[in-house]
């Protein structure tokens, strides 16, 4: 399925947060949100933050104590609803904070909010995803039923 | 500040969806979603759920394995853009499963449609929020400075 002009708009706007993060790029950053009182961001395990001074303030944080930072993206979903769009996947992280490596998997919800300067993040979730295990089917050699 | 009444709205809405987990009942949770295949559910450290079919399971799985549960909500911030409004809180959470006690804090996501039958869920994203260290100031005597 082709994404609609707005999807498309939304993703790209994904796209440019997930740069700026593997940039470690505050500039770039600041300009993916729409900079708000009500802007919300929950890093994974983290409180919930509010407003971009206390956002932006975790960023720099962030950034400060990070070598090295890369995502892979999957399971992409994207809806506009008048306008707000809400984009959902699954952040796949390879990162280097000091001499400790991080491997691991986030699910994310993120809304953005259509502005005279295109579409601003104005919420961005983050929940760490629980290893799960792989359940295996037992050949049973036809022995059942 | 006084709620609007789009925001009274959302957050009696929000209320039921904690009144029906709470009463582990299915028709009432049921009744607080849109029941959408685009409907996206990210429970505590689980992969990300997408549309009814999936969402309903996890709640019944969730309601059988389930004792007891009790809410505390807090901090609840709820804004309305037109026809979606967004709410976020910390709950915090005694649930009994078998012999299972757990407390804890979530970090949680809503989002809501206002739809002809009221505002439905569309999504829910709960983060586990991990335990925080209490920093205390040390009383230097008035030693440095």
């Amino acid at each position: 399925m082709h994404p609609t002009a707005d999807e498309a708009a939304v993703l790209a706007a994904a796209d440019a947060f997930y740069t700026a993060f593997e940039a470690l790029d505050m500039t770039a950053m600041a300009a993916c949100w729409a900079r708000r009182d009500d802007d919300v961001c929950i890093h994974p395990g983290w409180e919930i933050l509010t407003g971009w001074r206390e956002i932006s303030a975790s960023w720099r944080s962030i950034f400060a104590n990070t070598g090295f930072m890369r995502f892979e993206a999957s399971d992409l979903r994207v809806e506009v609803i008048g306008d707000v769009a809400r984009v959902t996947c699954v952040e796949r992280i390879f990162s280097v904070a000091d001499t400790h490596t991080t491997h691991g998997a986030v699910a994310a919800t993120s809304l953005f909010l259509r502005t005279d300067d295109g579409w601003k993040m104005t919420l961005h979730h983050g929940s760490p995803i629980a290893a799960t295990h792989q359940v295996t089917e037992i050949d049973t050699g036809g022995m059942d039923n």
